[in-house]
């Protein structure tokens, strides 16, 4: 009897607890300042226990409808001999020193993530590339922070045609980037863990860990 | 002769460009906001050629002297039958939804890496695990429009441990986290380009891309 009371009381203090969690939800948000690249917002949200909640937020002021802000690409250079991938070092003012990263850009009005992986690609490195499958779903940066979303592409580069023999980058006014050719088997972690080397971005670091776990799984 | 002219011309000019270039630099910065946990700064810095420019750069009020703020882990859970991790899915109000992350969390003051990442582990999934390399190097996480610096700590998981057979996560007032275990060979790109599952953040995409070109490029 007392068995079967408990039983019940602890089904119904489960149901209790399950049916007042709701899904949490925006509820409005505050524009606490705008320069011109970056806006800094406070969010109040309810959680999934009801309760009234505030978060602050950086967002681009260049962010289109889409919600997606960028485009990261993944270049594949592959060759009989070789099989090398592409970063990007460059001057980063928000971290004050140079950083390493897959070649990225911001995707323009109009144009489809793929297209601005081929067109960034060609800028900041200068070699053509082709996409044989699609976009990543989007997918956030560092979304305790930003509301910041990218796509990311995986772009071949066919080292034999006569358009990649003497790849020279179309950098915009201000643009000062360094192209690095990298082995993907053996250079890239080391090239990142080398602390006389710039900076790297938390997604290239934590690609080159998977790849060599991938490698070390089978081998 | 002319050739010669040509020859000491253009060394010349090619000199007079590298010593123009200079390192670029922070000159100053301006506080245009901040609220309880962010900061809006605009920077003003001079890039390699001299020419003074404008930043707008987001930066987390809680960043301690070492300028790193967080600890991101790579959880492995190996067992003669398996080779997991854990994600950990979350609503994000920057993102207006829930992400799926590896297990990660601020520094606390006075905590080493290694430290907070066993430490947040154990909160937000219940495990107890052991480190046996080192933390990464200080990697940024969106280094074009935050200060933002975590470290990449990998943590064994020994799921023999008696305090490993139900794990409970200890979640602070307001967190609610759901923990996923997923196979790294098998489950986790599925799980990531699943449309209706959360949406990932970047670092653990380019995670998995990375783990599956390393199978594939070793089998």
């Amino acid at each position: 009897m007392l068995a079967t009371l408990f039983v019940l009381l602890h089904a119904h203090v489960c149901l209790a607890l399950s049916m007042s969690q709701q899904p949490p939800r925006i509820d409005s948000t505050e524009r606490v300042a705008s320069t011109k690249w970056l806006a800094l917002d406070t969010y109040s949200w309810t959680d999934q226990d009801g309760v009234a909640r505030k978060w602050d937020v950086a967002t681009r002021t260049t962010t289109n409808e889409s919600g997606v802000d960028a485009v990261v690409i993944i270049p594949i250079l592959k060759s009989e001999y070789s099989l090398d991938t592409l970063l990007v070092e460059q001057y980063r003012p928000p971290v004050r020193q140079a950083t390493l990263e897959f070649p990225a850009g911001l995707i323009d009005k109009g144009e489809t993530a793929v297209q601005a992986a081929l067109r960034e690609l060609k800028e900041e490195t200068g070699y053509v590339g082709q996409v044989s499958g699609t976009e990543s779903r989007p997918v956030c940066m560092t979304p305790g922070l930003a509301t910041e979303q990218v796509q990311i592409v995986t772009v071949h580069v066919d080292l034999t045609l006569p358009e990649n023999q003497n790849p020279q980058a179309e950098l915009d006014d201000g643009e000062h980037c360094v192209v690095h050719r990298v082995s993907l088997k053996d250079g890239l972690k080391k090239v990142l863990d080398n602390p006389s080397k710039a900076m790297p971005i938390m997604g290239l670091y934590l690609f080159s860990i998977g790849l060599d776990m991938g490698l070390s799984m089978s081998s």
